[in-house]
């Protein structure tokens, strides 16, 4: 599959759009008008040669940094000038380029995890060029995620990953388990041909750094066997900066506890384990009136929180993320610059009210020259664009 | 203050437009075709001689309910069929306009109240014509609200009742207590100018109709005070059909628990009673990473709910009105009828995850010729329009 070519002024455009921008924030010390107008002409040039242009490496990192700021769904993005970003837009055309992109990955999560203080970190392959096929992707939704196989009964695992994880499996993965924590291979694409699952975690297996969930005071919540993995880390987002997008730019930031307590591990649709922590307490289940599901919720929100502070590992919680949230919301209007922000992703799952985003209105533009895009996953037939401005 | 009028071409169009909506609920015993463009006809007409049109009872009965129907952020609109219209368009005619309105409030306050059992019931009052004053409307947002005393020290009371309590007591009430759930008084305007406030459940206590809050476990909860009244009702929303006005067309569904529970109790900007809950289980309310917000939340909440119960009146629970609103979403598609919603409104302010809304799009196109509007408070100046739809 070949990609349509954005028109060369969309490009360049888009390019201006985002150069104005950084010039829009002194603090991060954007390069100067005339600076500007300079490399703007020679994008232009660029573009007439080649149809797209190279970032410099400064272009590549601040564009990254922006990406996440302008990220209208995401709670974290107040920490966007820490995030560290990882120059690997040539890996592929090493003669080993699946061992080093395996390498540079393993490096970026152990980098990334720090120990338990987790630092976000950006890695930036090959940028898409008009009319080829994209250098490299991966199959994977997420480095680390659990597998959900299909069985007579129902699912073990995550639900959210068994038609992935079916994909695996025909392409040739062999999992050494099946139990509901199994995390899935790596799957590279090269020119957009499938090569062989890896299982990483099976190889390494210091690099899952899972997270056994205990909860403070009920012993029996312990006996459940529930644990998530410490590391979010995306891998199936287009970046786009400045018009020139990026297929592949796995990028991690650390967990808020509700993605975990409340969606991962409490959707009806997931791991749909309310009920089993309901039975901890002996709660009454034969009506939701009673409000055990709420009941559980908080608890299992609390064990996730606990076990990752005990075990040292950097997680917000929807209380502190919120205020921090808000306070950079309040930094922004301070330079005369509107956030934009999608209030139902803002907003956390539980006790919304209790969150400064619950009493805000935010605009929801999706700024579209400089952001994190969902894409057609690579493994998949491709679809007709769904016109979401979320999507590429 | 006279009402911009809407174009006559404008009125008929969105007569036109309620009209087809009709068409478009076959269950609802829509007029024929040519019933409605003889209707039309004889609309332009009216239009034409007085600048507005006249309902027949059967289009204000189907109309108001139609409007309930349309409020994208309601989640018991599914029970829109079973709104009852009370025809009271003429009552400021009569010399004893004030006694035969207050009275007209107190029977739809107690049959909607209807021992407990609560009924929906909208009482449409004159319409607006154009180029005049607004016949009848009030000071009051709900029916039944507690006042809010500003304080030295703070506020005793519902904190979003202050500055209309301010207004109040400016008219001339004289509260005979204040308490922190002191009921305000009603207050009515004549074409636009104020008569005094009059304490209607000073004069009638049994219409209060309150819920004192006792908690299914915790008997140091139940010694915290807490109560809310029963019915929500509120009184300074337009209701609009076909294009025609109701300035004052006061309305009562029945609670959410969430509603009390979670907000008017429970917000740090209302009653903020959550450290009181916390207390009452001797949770540490040093840091809110402990979650106990989100605990007391739930215990509040629960409280609401058995409270309720245990006295016999009506209140849903976020779960079972968010199902109820999910079958309600599936007959409308199942219908070929879209369904517009406002996300941030139909989920729960707790546990949105755990309901149907959370994993829905809506879209939240707001129906112009048949709906509720909020509009400016007739006590306050008149602002410029902050050109949000849900305004008129």
């Amino acid at each position: 599959m070949t990609h349509p070519a954005a028109s060369q002024s969309d490009v360049l455009s888009e390019a201006r759009a985002f150069f104005d921008e950084w010039v829009a924030h002194p603090e991060v010390r954007p390069p100067s008008s005339e600076t500007v107008q300079a490399r703007l002409r020679e994008i232009a040039l660029e573009l007439d040669a080649t149809g797209t242009y190279t970032h410099r490496f400064e272009e590549l990192e601040f564009g990254a940094r922006l990406a996440w700021k302008n990220s209208n769904r995401c709670i974290g993005r107040h920490l966007w000038r820490s995030l560290e970003v990882r120059d690997q837009r040539s890996l592929h055309q090493l003669p080993e380029r699946e061992s080093a992109t395996s390498n540079a990955l393993q490096s970026h999560i152990n980098d990334a995890f720090r120990g338990g203080k987790i630092k976000s970190i950006v890695s930036v392959f090959a940028p898409r060029t008009p009319g080829k096929s994209d250098p490299v992707r991966m199959a994977n939704h997420q480095l680390i995620r659990y597998a959900g196989f299909q069985t007579g009964t129902g699912t073990t695992g995550d639900p959210h990953s068994v038609e992935q994880t079916a994909h695996f499996m025909q392409a040739g993965w062999k999992p050494k388990t099946q139990d509901p924590f199994t995390p899935l291979p790596w799957q590279f694409y090269w020119n957009e041909r499938p090569s062989p699952p890896q299982d990483v975690f099976t190889e390494r297996p210091e690099l899952l750094n899972e997270v056994t969930l205990v909860h403070p005071e009920n012993e029996a919540f312990n006996e459940l066997g529930l644990k998530w993995y410490a590391l979010p880390l995306l891998a199936d987002m287009a970046l786009k900066i400045g018009g020139v997008v990026y297929p592949f730019a796995p990028f991690n930031g650390y967990y808020m506890g509700t993605e975990i307590g409340a969606r991962n591990l409490a959707d009806e649709t997931r791991y749909n384990f309310l009920p089993d922590v309901a039975k901890c307490w002996g709660w009454d289940t034969s009506s939701n009136r009673s409000l055990w599901r709420d009941r559980s919720l908080v608890e299992l929100n609390r064990a996730v929180l606990f076990s990752f502070d005990q075990a040292g590992i950097t997680i917000g919680d929807h209380h502190n993320l919120g205020t921090q949230f808000e306070a950079f919301c309040a930094h922004e209007q301070s330079q005369n610059r509107e956030i934009k922000g999608d209030w139902s992703w803002l907003n956390p799952p539980i006790s919304a009210s209790q969150t400064p985003q619950f009493h805000r209105d935010y605009t929801n533009d999706v700024c579209p020259h400089t952001n994190f895009f969902y894409q057609a996953p690579i493994w998949k037939e491709a679809k007709p664009s769904s016109g979401c401005p979320f999507h590429l």
